[in-house]
């Protein structure tokens, strides 16, 4: 790996990443892809512009050049992506609404739009021969390039690092009366400050950070829920979850770590986890459809009898996008393909009482799944305990 | 005021803001207003989730009880809301989409919907008399309560906490080597500082925070460019625009200052500005269109040479969301009405050489304008300086 020289992904890649999606386009029937999805534009463009009320667009016709469709006040932030062919319009809303200009800019043809507002829709079609609501570039993103693997496995080191450090200093911060908030904190500068110093210069101006959660005790149980000023008490589970960006690019690592001591009950569960994440790496490294991996996760837990405390699905796809398809999920038959990368998160849920959460970041690939995230495998179940 | 006992807004409130919503439906001949967009969300439950891709939605009949649409993953978030008939759906993308699954709940009707994605409408209108998509609650949402305006000025106060760190410390960390980051840092802290110190009990689970950008010299040019580590040069301009949040409100402050000492030209354009900022004030006054309101500072700014600097509209509405209808801005013929909030944000930007922007948040009243924001005008403009 030669992460120490590493950059953000430059002009070859992006381009190369255009002509990926001109072949889908063409293939598809249209005469080009109207992409106006933040990730999309930065797939094309190498552009990160925070999305805000005032929409862009960046037009991709089947021959011929890219049209980047800028608000005014955006002009000079489109000025490093070698696009040519530059067009902005004054302001948000406008007396034309922006997507609708940039419709007309781009003539009557057969166009695929990636998303669109559902009150545009009738006096788009009214615009265009066809219109194509599938989001082509989102299926091509789903295919990760070796220079974007290299990214989210970089990015995945950053993210074990916070696991790192919370699993060594978290004992002292609990033993002083730490919170929940206090370990986090502590823990996201060690991440981040690491993340800064490696990268930090070579990646400015593009998406690089850490964002994590940490819960303990009944509050576990809760996937989502707010970080509290609670001090983890002895013998509770702490969960942590990770997400790492560099160069835009996400992944994500995760634990449950048990305060003092493992209970017999803790061990168990935490092994049917085990058990339920070696499930979906085994059914992935079969290339089993996208729910079929979930529904092989899923099973392990029922068949360690905790059927009932599933909340959520094994798995998301990750890439420019922290969530993004495909779904590792019931309702998402998508063929898993070499190059896919996907989180592989078994959770427990018992509400009242405690919950459970590991994350890995998971790579499908020739060879089987990398598995990028390492804290997990380098910290065997019995080691995962916050020493106090 | 009785800021010392603020608290988020409660139950009555927003029973009330439902009420009004179905009020409104009635009168668009609508079955009841089926809202899937997080801040409209928050209006009428007081649910502040973070949007992901797991759509939630709230279910409004103008005669009858809500119902909350949400992923089972959320089940118990959803438990301090007081709506008693909480439906939830598997998982995403789950075998049925769950925008189609609420409406297979709601029945058939005639109904609106505030957000939709362009590739459900057709499906959707299957399903359903007639679908309107206008955004009913954003409608409602433009005119605050008394209750709202009281977080929105106490917000303000915060932003402006940032400014009065900014103009008291900038010199001395400029004077250190210190560059836009770590002047960002410093007020930040000191401004994020005070609002957790006296809110971050009482507001605990409610959006609460500043967001801020601090740009100097010809960067400043760049109304949304990154913050660098470049450190201000005497006799640049440094432009702060700040946010501040409380209990899901936002408010904005903003100014730009001097390094050392103003020149003449400077000065020149601070008082254009000033007085693009009282024409805005003027005009909405006079009970203005949103768009003349744009109209009559635009003219102040071009009034005195500056027509080519303008980069942006004057401003936007505030509340649930920072950036929010109805929009001081060309094609916004939106009648003003009282207890409308709105950012007046002159702006300046001369590229390759310097900008200027200056950001109050104003709230119209039936006595006249009322300005929370009060950097301004307790700093006139020959202190704007960053003595150095």
């Amino acid at each position: 790996m030669s992460s120490s020289v590493l950059k953000p992904l430059g002009a070859a890649h992006i381009a190369a990443a255009r002509d990926r999606l001109r072949h889908r386009a063409a293939k598809a029937g249209l005469d080009g892809l109207l992409l106006l999805r933040a990730p999309n534009i930065a797939y094309t463009s190498g552009l990160f512009l925070s999305a805000n009320e005032r929409p862009m667009g960046l037009w991709l016709p089947v021959a011929g050049e890219p049209v980047l469709f800028m608000p005014e006040l955006e002009r000079e932030n489109a000025g490093d992506t070698g696009i040519a062919d530059l067009r902005c319009y004054e302001e948000f809303p406008g007396t034309h609404h922006p997507v609708l200009w940039m419709l007309d800019e781009i003539g009557q043809c057969t166009i695929g739009i990636d998303a669109l507002s559902a009150e545009l829709l009738d006096v788009a079609r009214d615009r265009m021969v066809r219109i194509d609501l599938t989001d082509h570039a989102m299926h091509e993103r789903t295919i990760k390039t070796p220079e974007e693997l290299v990214l989210i496995r970089e990015a995945a080191r950053f993210a074990d690092s916070f696991l790192v450090r919370l699993h060594a200093e978290g004992g002292n911060i609990i033993g002083q009366g730490g919170t929940e908030q206090d370990l986090m904190a502590d823990a996201m500068a060690h991440a981040r400050g690491a993340l800064f110093a490696k990268h930090g210069v070579a990646f400015a101006g593009t998406p690089m950070g850490i964002t994590a959660s940490v819960h303990s005790g009944p509050r576990a149980a809760l996937p989502h829920g707010t970080v509290l000023p609670r001090q983890p008490l002895h013998r509770e589970t702490v969960i942590a979850g990770i997400g790492a960006s560099l160069g835009g690019y996400h992944a994500e690592s995760g634990v449950t770590l048990i305060v003092g001591e493992i209970s017999p009950k803790q061990r168990q569960i935490m092994q049917a986890m085990e058990r339920c994440n070696d499930a979906a790496v085994a059914a992935l490294a079969a290339g089993e459809t996208c729910e079929k991996v979930d529904m092989a996760a899923a099973d392990a837990l029922r068949s360690a009898g905790l059927g009932a405390a599933i909340r959520h699905r094994i798995g998301h796809g990750m890439g420019l996008e922290g969530h993004e398809a495909p779904w590792l999920a019931p309702g998402d038959a998508t063929r898993t393909l070499h190059n896919m990368v996907f989180s592989n998160e078994p959770g427990v849920y018992r509400p009242g009482i405690d919950g459970y959460r590991t994350i890995n970041t998971m790579i499908f690939t020739k060879t089987g799944v990398d598995i990028p995230s390492r804290f997990q495998t380098n910290t065997p179940i019995d080691a995962r305990v916050i020493a106090i």
